[in-house]
């Protein structure tokens, strides 16, 4: 069993807001760990819309969700978070004490008094293709994304997408595995345009094989893949991979939060005003996921409600510590805390 | 009597929160007036603090009170907002047909469906010096603002103080004024350098003359100020002045909001949460001035409340119309309205 992480506070989803949440509560001196299903912090806008610009971030007349994120990683750097990515959270559960036990799908468990839910509209999580059988595959040969690329060395890998992330997964990749092919049911390729380039070079090489098609089955036993079944306008065919790779973008689930108790409104978790604080005391919610009367959710509204959550979460963390509300413009001790003084 | 101006709403006060409301209201085609005691947007930031770094305003690790002016600035342009400076908002009042008379102390009057009361800590005054009977010259011969130069032309003018504004003044009147002394305490100045180096080499060429000691009393009849009392270490001593400019820096007051019949709670305006509307309909509080449970006197809550108010008060200019919440990443309509499509 792995070694149990101690900390004031556990933040689910590491968005915009689960990553300002981490300066509002730094201030009061609470650590933070942060659990995200996907492989990098910034949530939707690193994920979705990186290059896409936002216009209504105040103060910033125009940010692209990428440099909000790098934005925000600075402000949030004096504190140190520990993130933990490319995890999703499988167990959130009371302790007897009254803190939390909360478990991920890589075996971390943590022990926190207080938990922050910033997961957006829930976990994004990868499409399916409607491939039949595919789940029996999940895990063990089919995977939506490389945790570590020692897992494909040697192996017939088949990439399928013609995006951003089927390209890098397929330059990255060929030098290490047996074969590489690439299968996508167009020619046009919606990645950055020096990346099909390569991946071009590299068919006309011989280093990648690319097949114009739709993978219609799959073909193994207990797990483990042995070929596909291709099917394009020439009619059928057999390929031969061991590891399949499907890159068919994402969609949001609201995955396990469904599961822990919290009073539900239309798939969000209703928050009073003050705190944030969910149904389950110590739990708060706050940004996409949460709901109260008159919420938008907008990524600023979100900053707002770490704010106010934080100092909830202070009075749990330290009972009877009395809270002085400082300003980081004239507190010599905020500033101290961020490095400026 | 002045022409009466037409709008939708009318924000009271141009600091940062009243900037951002403008940007808010845009997006859903509102059009706004500000009015603002300063002779500057930005408030408090500007005024206050305009070179003293924020550390906590999202996304922006280190900014200075001016820069977030300048910045907010920027992201209204598209929105054409019509500021009134060196205003102070005296009557407001409801009409028969439910919109409101606003009125300033220069005279105008606005006619809107929407007041904003976005005034921070009340409206920053002036600090009077504690000059015996100088209310009876406030207005006619004492000023705590320039609001035209030509009001000091072939005037003895005596300007109070050693900060940025008594020195730029000094300056700038300099050359329209018959006499002008600056009166200051101590013999150092809270100014910029090159203010204080221009100053003295006014004074060395007899364009300035500067007096170090303390204005005691004031010399006149009916409002018009004949000389005053300067005690120094030296004793007192009469110099001539018809005009004097104390700038002992600003105060806050709630000023007049007081009287306009809303529920005050400890001289804030309480709000609920979903709308940040005052006890009385139409009229909004957002920023530090409103109060409510949990409320924190962040700029970034004001921001969430600019944003939360915009949707009562499209309602309210636009009764029955259905509004659509959309973002500006991927509107093409808001992207319009920004001038960035």
């Amino acid at each position: 069993m792995s070694e149990i992480i101690r900390t004031d506070v556990v933040i689910i989803g590491a968005g915009p807001v689960g990553l300002f949440a981490v300066f509002e509560l730094g201030l009061y001196d609470l650590k933070c760990h942060l659990i995200d299903i996907l492989d990098r912090p910034g949530g939707q806008c690193a994920e979705l819309y990186p290059e896409k610009p936002i216009y209504d971030i105040p103060a910033w007349p125009e940010i692209s969700g990428q440099a909000l994120v790098d934005r925000l990683m600075e402000q949030i750097k004096p504190f140190s978070p520990q993130f933990h990515l490319n995890r999703m959270v499988t167990k959130l559960e009371r302790q007897a004490d009254g803190s939390f036990r909360v478990e991920t799908d890589e075996g971390e468990i943590f022990e926190t008094k207080v938990v922050v839910i910033a997961a957006g509209g829930g976990s994004f999580q990868p499409k399916r293709p409607p491939v039949p059988g595919i789940e029996a595959y999940e895990g063990t040969s089919v995977f939506y994304s490389v945790r570590r690329m020692e897992a494909f060395r040697d192996q017939d890998v088949m990439i399928v997408g013609g995006g951003d992330s089927a390209l890098d997964w397929a330059l990255n990749l060929q030098p290490v595995v047996r074969t590489l092919t690439l299968v996508h049911r167009r020619a046009e390729f919606r990645a950055a345009p020096d990346s099909v380039k390569k991946m071009f070079e590299l068919v006309d090489s011989g280093g990648i094989r690319f097949e114009l098609g739709q993978v219609t089955g799959l073909k193994g036993e207990n797990g483990s893949l042995a070929g596909v079944t291709l099917k394009s306008s020439d009619g059928e065919k057999e390929l031969p991979a061991t590891r399949m790779l499907p890159f068919f973008g994402l969609t949001m689930k609201l995955g396990p939060v469904a599961d822990w108790g919290l009073n539900l409104h239309e798939n969000l978790i209703p928050v009073d005003t003050e705190k944030f604080e969910t149904s389950e005391p110590g739990i708060f919610a706050i940004g996409d996921i949460n709901w109260y009367p008159g919420k938008l959710k907008l990524i600023l509204s979100g900053f707002h409600e770490a704010a106010l959550m934080t100092q909830a979460a202070k009075r749990i963390v330290n009972p009877g510590e009395r809270i002085v509300f400082q300003y980081t413009t004239s507190s010599t001790s905020l500033q101290k805390k961020l490095g400026v003084q």
